[in-house]
């Protein structure tokens, strides 16, 4: 029997600490880091976690790896099984590569080519499924249940969330030492692990501090739940240049975490993350993803008002295509 | 009479570490990153500086405010003037602002528009020139001469070398910190202040590391000076996408700190340096301007073998142009 099959109950501040040793000689502690004009720009202090500087481009690493580090030889043997639009495939590919374990990873066959290519040179076995036809989660389970591997959750599992809760504590840590602890965390969110792991250690260390989620419009299925205190899904149809933020509805386990602890949700519009993506590329000199550009895309958008506030904003991704990344880039005029 | 009129001694280490003072409320201290997949790459460990991410996105913000902080309240009021082909103008230009001192900079007319704009955004007097025809350091020189302003050498200047050698204090603490001091570093070079100026604190600090410039090709004047033992001017009509390293011939003063103190002078092609500036956007996730990137070109093309070694590679500069940046992008296959 696998201790990691469901249901489960949330990972406590001590589980991410944990999670925070397992990765502390692994994953990147990456910089928080300021930006005069940006603050400027805004009018409080913004403190950007880069997560886009972790292994693979993504905090998707720490959950992966704080997941499959916790399997013991005899499944790490059997291998893991992944779904994903493409971060959370990576992290783990580059977790199972680091730890031994053969990676299966089933990904939408229109992801961008970055992250299926960035993939398979970790190592793993890339499984391509049509987006708007298969449910890839009954892909992912029955290639698991044929191999005797170990599916490693995107998001709806403790081992996961606390690893992605990492960031948190980082952020926390880093906050402090330069003596600026954050007013509001501003956090994108998908299936909403790294929100709930971060939302934690928060609740732990500086419980008065404020977690917003940030999703794309049309896709703010978190931000509906927490409004009206139960799951609900997305309406069927949307689209949205921010491939890693599309999950269909918050997770069990990380709705039941986030409504405790999150403030609530903000959407951002497809041109407030281009604008947020070239505000990151010419003025902070960073990459970032469209996923990755939406709490950066609350605050420019004045979504959340940051004036004498200091908000930590998560850049968590960078992995797009040089094709998309340019196009962004030319038509800045439009937006 | 202007103290800093010359002709002038080298900045000592001390004089580097006051600069560092000055610098340490108002500079970002930029992280010294890592990448598992460059370090793979190369067989090395490549301690990467980014200079990118400093105010202004170039290291010239430091010299230039360790320049303009050292005028007095009647210079400050009388102006700054500098010439630049648009990053040494940006620091100035906001180390004046910052520093309440009216900027005016003699800038080529073909300089990238995101360092002319910039530059104007921080409140500068921005006077273009033909790159071919005019000489910038007598427009410079003139301009100062009819306003009373101070003119603000862009490395040929203790000062300047003191504060652009707060790169150097910063590698070295924080290599030091990370228990991995560096055999190499290596250094872009245009007028040879920032190597100067690193250069300096290494051979007091941990005098066996080798440093190392790193121009474009046809413009290896420093190289070519080094291998010499004098100073040996660029042949002209040479061209490189590497505007910031465009420098006719070394500094003066710079030059008999670096002939003392470097190893010697490396050289890449256009070829090479975009290679780099897709390895770092594409896997280091960060934005690298040409000539910020020659150093990071000499580790992947192999210019430096890194094989087994620990070597800083100071990415210097992040201000390109959109259109030539998407060029780069979306032709790397043709590389």
């Amino acid at each position: 029997m696998n201790d990691q099959a469901g249901p489960f109950t949330p990972p406590s501040h001590n589980d991410i600490v944990a999670a925070g040793e397992r990765l502390s000689a692994i994953a990147v502690r990456t910089p928080l880091l300021e930006s005069a004009a940006l603050n400027k720009a805004v009018g409080g202090r913004i403190l950007l976690k880069a997560e886009t500087l972790q292994h693979t481009g993504s905090f998707k690493f720490r959950g992966g790896y704080n997941f499959v580090s916790q399997l013991d030889e005899a499944q790490r043997r059997r291998g893991v099984v992944a779904y994903s639009s493409g971060n959370h495939a990576q992290g783990v590919a580059a977790a199972a590569s680091l730890l031994g374990a053969p990676a299966t990873i089933v990904m939408p066959s229109d992801a961008p080519s970055i992250k299926l290519d960035n993939t398979r040179a970790l190592g793993a076995n890339v499984v391509t499924y049509d987006r708007d036809s298969e449910p890839r989660e009954e892909i992912a389970a029955r290639l698991a249940a044929e191999s005797g591997a170990t599916l490693v959750p995107p998001y709806d599992h403790p081992w996961t969330i606390a690893g992605q809760g990492t960031v948190g504590l980082e952020i926390a840590e880093q906050a402090a030492e330069r003596g600026v602890p954050p007013d509001d965390v501003l956090v994108c969110c998908g299936g909403g692990g790294l929100c709930a792991g971060i939302a934690t250690v928060f609740a732990k260390v500086a419980p008065s501090t404020q977690i917003h989620t940030v999703e794309p419009d049309g896709f703010d299925d978190t931000a509906q739940s927490l409004a009206r205190g139960q799951l609900v899904s997305n309406q069927p149809g949307g689209h949205s240049i921010c491939d890693a933020l599309l999950a269909p509805m918050p997770g069990a386990l990380t709705f039941s975490i986030n409504k405790r602890l999150v403030t609530g949700g903000l959407s951002v519009s497809d041109r407030e993350v281009r604008r947020a993506m070239i505000f990151a590329w010419q003025t902070l000199k960073l990459v970032v993803e469209p996923g990755g550009a939406v709490a950066l895309a609350a605050v420019l958008s004045g979504a959340l008002d940051c004036h004498d506030r200091i908000v930590a904003v998560v850049l968590s991704g960078a992995n797009v295509d040089a094709a998309l990344f340019s196009e962004i880039l030319n038509n800045s005029d439009a937006l």
